[in-house]
């Protein structure tokens, strides 16, 4: 059938699936006024699809004639994984910098598991991959929305999964497998979107030795299956905390179970995917970001002080070079041989990710700047309707008659929104810490090439063939004796 | 009188006074929900003065044997100044890192006022300083909550006072004076606690020209005056702005009225002091900020990774380099040769301020960074009391039997109080922005004492004495040809 | 002809050139000692354009079968770009992180008049362009050396050129004219490479107004021209001053001569072109500083701890950064319609340029941290041939059998020169000070669709086309009322 | 006799010591042109204790009516430690930035092992306190030169001493011993002024194990005695290494020898009162670095350039706050309770090290940006002799009668030599590594303090007896269920 209506959508996952929010359950998601916010995002992705204007973009015609969503297509080309951005962005525009909620993470855990698959498979002669299409196909089918379960809760980070005290379980694990397949136990956090979700991809999130090789699984769950429980975090729910209470797995659905060795392949794959896309959506709210800076000078009649427009230009730098770095991940990705399958450049998606993480405080802190303290202490916006303040408020908040006080309250109560706490942790943490990307970044590094540039600027001797070819016509920084 | 109870703090301030919060007139503001922070915040401070523990710190008895708050008794020593910042941080301690609201601002208005006052009366002869001693009396006898309005709604900022758009009434002016007194009209915002303080400290923002004299004006004013409009903040009304419409101060209560030349002044000394109130209370919310983030490495088992300690060890640097700058400008204060004043060295006063809040996102990106991600993540503390989730949550969100879900969610949680947007924007803000340090560093700065010993150091010709002074024993860096 | 040999290019440029260097005249510029470096770096780009392993990617057979160098072909795609990227690369990696100096700064010039000629062309009927074109043909015949000169020496910066006290000759102006030519009076400083170079491009460094109209001159001036006078910087002579005291320019080689409303188009392109350069170079310099501390690290038996990873991390993450951002400006590249001249993306190639300039000061902090006071405080590396020292050098600055005192002595001594002075600056200010690089940035950002944006979440009206375009199917952040 | 003139002193290091510099023994030390800078620096300690001017400050007449330079007197109250700042700053201003050469590091590591020699010998009976206080006499009556030997050369740094590979000598070590005396071996690097001092102060610097007892060895040893061997650095030769080839140190010199568990307590006491001094002569030169900013502006023009200004007014924090800094670990000192040793406050000299270390990059990279590339392609001064040039030069670099192309080169000269790669390297390893500081921070935070008040505002228990005494008059952030 392929392409759900938004109506088909909220139907099929009215499926009695087990979700709590704030300390109570939900019986039914679409209903619940809390979650409102979450289901128009899962929405939003099947509103596109079916627009008229975004058809072309955003959906696919199968060889067979079905019509799919072009995520779900595999990536084979700079113009796949570019599209790929550009329905991102869209979708991202039209919900204020985030993107849609129902394909947006999943997505990404389906192609970087299907990568790492197609290498475990290469090495263990496994038929990993084949289930995964088998999957991919089955998602097509459904128009599935798709989350992606990869943070583990880890109780004590210096412990090995299997060292873990008190209990065995910080790690989801395999607790028993048969013929039929393989029951799973544990706790995944941060697991965006996924009680609107048809379907949850399940990861591990680290590298594992032998000893952790229970925990060395990847596989597919629904999200209303038997055991899942999906404890929404407090407020808006859209991140909850997924429990596995012994959920069984099918075979056919099993990804990997206890291959230790290439357990840090698929959230490595995954990354190299997911940092792109995140860096392609927050390019978006980093465009709001800048318009509400520049609407905040032109509104407090700032335009021409020269310490603004340095501001203005360095928020224009960030979001620009964001933008940029993710271009540039896409225009020199990388490709797997045997699959084609077309993947970000590894380096830059990472420096692309760490560029915008790492600089997001400086810009809340020159947004704020820029935007003195009214937007801290702005009179709520009922006084506007308030007879009694109503005229004060519009006298002295006001600037003049294009630029009224109505107008300058909804940006410094915009401002408020941006720069909420979550925006913060969210931008750090989402899509892997920086720390993460500094250690892919140290480890991906072509430190030969680069310590032997180095020794021949000093003298030293290399066999490093890129050295070799350079000849020598000027003299070296430090002379060899 | 003197030194009220809390009970009699509380009877004082229902006294018709006309506050609006939310959109809505708030008819008894020590019964109204929402403001019950700010009135806690308060009353802090008239039960301070009231327990024995503190009586010693934070009363002083008069000559004359009545016993006042120490905050209105003229600084004139390094201790006097130093005693004022124990008190302050005894409060903001009790008050989890904001001081109690019943004086904080208001006094270092009344310091501020006092000083600029007596430079004016040196001057030009006029007796404002004598006006505003008394007012000091009238605050001591009734033990008042005193706050402190000088920033101005400014309309378009790139124009002068009387130059603005629309109206002339975008900074606070005179509309009329007699014998009697002033009338005053403008509308005042940020001005921290008013809705539960007695009296109203009122100064211009800035320095004026001769065509801005109407805006030259400084004065006392009861929080209940007729026409004085007092609209809170949304939310927690804490910083509302204020409306002057129409205004009557009597002449004893006018401490400028039209000498523009002089109107920084007071906006200046009031800075001074008020920018060591803003340090000393911001290191008690500092030590928070550090507290919690030692916390969350034991409490997720990173006590031992390298990049956290020293991340831990930055934020260590952070507070008490706060601390010690804020120390460091009492114990090199100066002093107002005629009234012996003392007020805290300009420079490094602002230097404190600058450095706090020009590093508070880089602290937060720190905090946020060892937090993880699931301080935005977080299922609801409602969960702990859920039998549906309750056992997931204890089992997933504990590390071990001393560090228990419980905890780790308080602390969670408590980060997230930390980081609000406020914080920041606060931090930025208020005591000032960033930009009015520069520019009082900028100004105060001695640069003929900086260009003479560098051009000792090019060979360049300098008169200065302090450089003449010193002996040409070693070779100066650019040689005299 | 076209392609000189390396002797064939040495023997050019004795031609009784006017050059000068710490207060001497010199005779012959390929003679000078101290000017050696600076001949070095010309002759490689002669060199590697003659060499077989080079030639096919830094030459180019004309239509005509003439074999001219590739970088004075004129840009028409994203392929040009790049290979004029690798041409500069390859340079800059065997001259140890710097370019060639026979070509490298002059053709941006001869690029960005070219496509400003065009320009004013087309709006004004002239014809520099073709006059461009007909010198942009001689280079190739004599495969010329060309420099670039910008920068006035300006006087007092605040004041405009014809403004200026004193003389008139701050910035380079034309002193008469006639049917032949033009004579120019003025000087520019920072001109790379010109006491080796045959041409240099003369283009005005800003925008100018009516009054200013002599100072808007751009032409094209031998380097032994009557009249020009070569000052070298101290030591290596590599970016002279260079005067120019009346000399007559034939009219076939000036570009621009009056039309001051179009002055600043020319070094805007030349800048577009030159940013990218720059970038293109200074990632063969950080590769080299990477390089050399990842050298530091194993050298000092440093690689497992975790901050120094951390820092190599973040050195990873700036040069790969550069390179990506520079790569972003080509394959993002923008079109010249009427002629079909490529030109990088003008946001990216100052974002790139920005990006590497602003942080070089914390890669040398960090290299600097990495590395250890050794670097400062090492002995002479003539201590390894005095038998009185030798064997403690050897003893106790190596570490052992494979690191060797030596290889340590050349990498500290090797950081001493990537950190030397005037690397900070050069970075800082060479192709465009950072404020050039905010101010582009500011100028060229779409603020309206940036802000038409940010109102759309605010609930603000707008009729920007690509925000109508967006059907509503989120709540918008701040409600419209 | 005490207080040597400066010929007494140049006479009495012309003593065999054996220097070597740049590949070549140096016979006498006084008459070697490169090692001129380093005399001159040491020199003037001696001539500043015999002006009229300067005495009362830097001498001291002792009970018995010796007349003895001051920094030889234990301090015992503010008054001294800031009294030791004021005689620093004093010749560092004279210095151009850097302090006296003859007793600045050297009197830090007496009064270093002074307070831990006191520490060990109240545990473990012994008497190394009365040795250094006779040595400490011994320096007075020659009014000696001292200098400080602290940091091995450590070989590969993931190794402790007595695991290193190769030699046992990478830390300096005792080789033997007997009644008499020590001999020891091993070499320390950035010896200050060593090859003109009298004598040397000899510390670990690090913690050590009992495996590593024979490296916890303290010391005095004269620059000349039998095996000392000084190896200039490269250069200006007065940051040496310093060669210990089994030299013998009599047992009243020695006051360290074996007892490992208190070797770290010697480098810690030492950096706490070094970090102050460096903190202390830091701030003269940034003086000079703000005012070359100041002059650089003015002779630019762009004394009223916004961004221009605010960065001079960054410079002025960043000099003040280092200076305030400082002054608050003096005005906050600790003492030793037995002795009443006064010694800064290590938190806060901790903090001022660090926050003149770690913005040091940034400061350079302000002033390069202020001061335009001009600073690093400037003419050689000698250009203002040639009369070929010298009319350009003038009539160019000049911008007025009263700002003269002379004084600009001089400026820009002067810029060049304050951002010489030396100096940031040594602003970041002098007086100890960041990562020093940072550790040093991390162990000394008061952790049981933070934690309890954040658990305070966490509503988590805690008995700390501070957060006991606080009253609970405010809602916790985090309520107790």
């Amino acid at each position: 059938m392929a392409l759900k209506t938004v109506e088909e959508y909220l139907e099929s996952i009215r499926d009695n699936r087990e979700v709590y929010l704030d300390g109570k359950k939900v019986e039914d998601v679409t209903a619940e006024p809390k979650l409102k916010k979450m289901v128009k995002y899962a929405c939003a992705d099947y509103a596109i699809a079916q627009d008229p204007r975004f058809r072309d973009l955003s959906t696919e015609t199968l060889p067979g004639g079905e019509r799919v969503h072009f995520v779900f297509v595999p990536p084979k080309s700079v113009e796949d994984l570019m599209r790929r951005r550009e329905i991102i962005k869209l979708s991202a525009r039209i919900g204020f910098g985030l993107p849609g909620g129902a394909k947006f993470t999943g997505i990404d855990g389906i192609n970087g598991v299907a990568l790492a698959a197609k290498r475990i498979d290469r090495k263990l002669g496994t038929d990993y991959s084949a289930r995964l299409e088998k999957f991919r196909k089955h998602c097509m089918d459904i128009d599935a929305a798709v989350s992606l379960c990869m943070t583990d809760v880890k109780g004590n980070r210096a412990l090995h999964p299997h060292r873990q005290q008190g209990h065995q379980d910080y790690y989801l694990r395999i607790v028993s497998s048969n013929d039929d397949g393989i029951v799973i136990r544990g706790a995944k956090v941060h697991i965006s979107n996924t009680a609107v979700a048809h379907e949850m991809v399940v990861l591990p999130c680290r590298a594992m030795r032998k000893e952790d090789k229970d925990y060395a699984v990847a596989c597919a769950v629904p999200a209303n299956a038997k055991g899942v429980k999906i404890i929404g975090n407090a407020g808006d729910g859209m991140h909850p905390m997924v429990v596995f209470d012994d959920v069984f797995v099918p075979t056919e659905r099993v990804f990997l179970a206890g291959e230790w060795a290439y357990a840090a392949e698929m959230p490595y794959m995954f990354s190299t995917y997911h940092r792109l896309s995140a860096d392609t959506y927050k390019y978006t709210e980093l465009e709001l970001m800048v318009g509400a800076a520049g609407l905040l000078a032109e509104y407090n009649g700032l335009e021409k002080v020269s310490h603004i427009c340095d501001k203005l230009a360095w928020l224009v730098m960030y979001a620009e070079g964001t933008e940029a770095l993710g271009k540039a991940a896409v225009q020199n990705c990388e490709f797997d041989e045997e699959s084609g399958y077309a993947y970000p450049n590894t380096i830059y998606s990472n420096v692309a990710k760490f560029f915008f993480a790492n600089q997001y405080h400086e810009a809340e802190k020159i947004l704020q700047d820029i935007a003195g303290g009214l937007v801290s202490t702005l009179p709520s916006m009922a006084e506007l309707n308030n007879p009694a303040t109503n005229e004060y408020i519009r006298k002295y908040l006001g600037i003049n008659e294009e630029i009224t006080a109505e107008m300058r309250m909804r940006l410094f109560r915009y401002i408020q929104k941006l720069c909420a706490y979550h925006s913060g942790n969210i931008t750090v943490h989402a899509e892997g810490s920086l720390a993460a990307q500094r250690l892919t970044l140290y480890r991906m590094a072509d430190w030969d090439r680069y310590k032997a540039l180095a020794k021949r600027a000093c003298g030293i001797d290399t066999e490093h063939p890129e050295v070799l070819a350079l000849p020598n016509l000027i003299d070296a920084p430090v002379k060899v004796t």
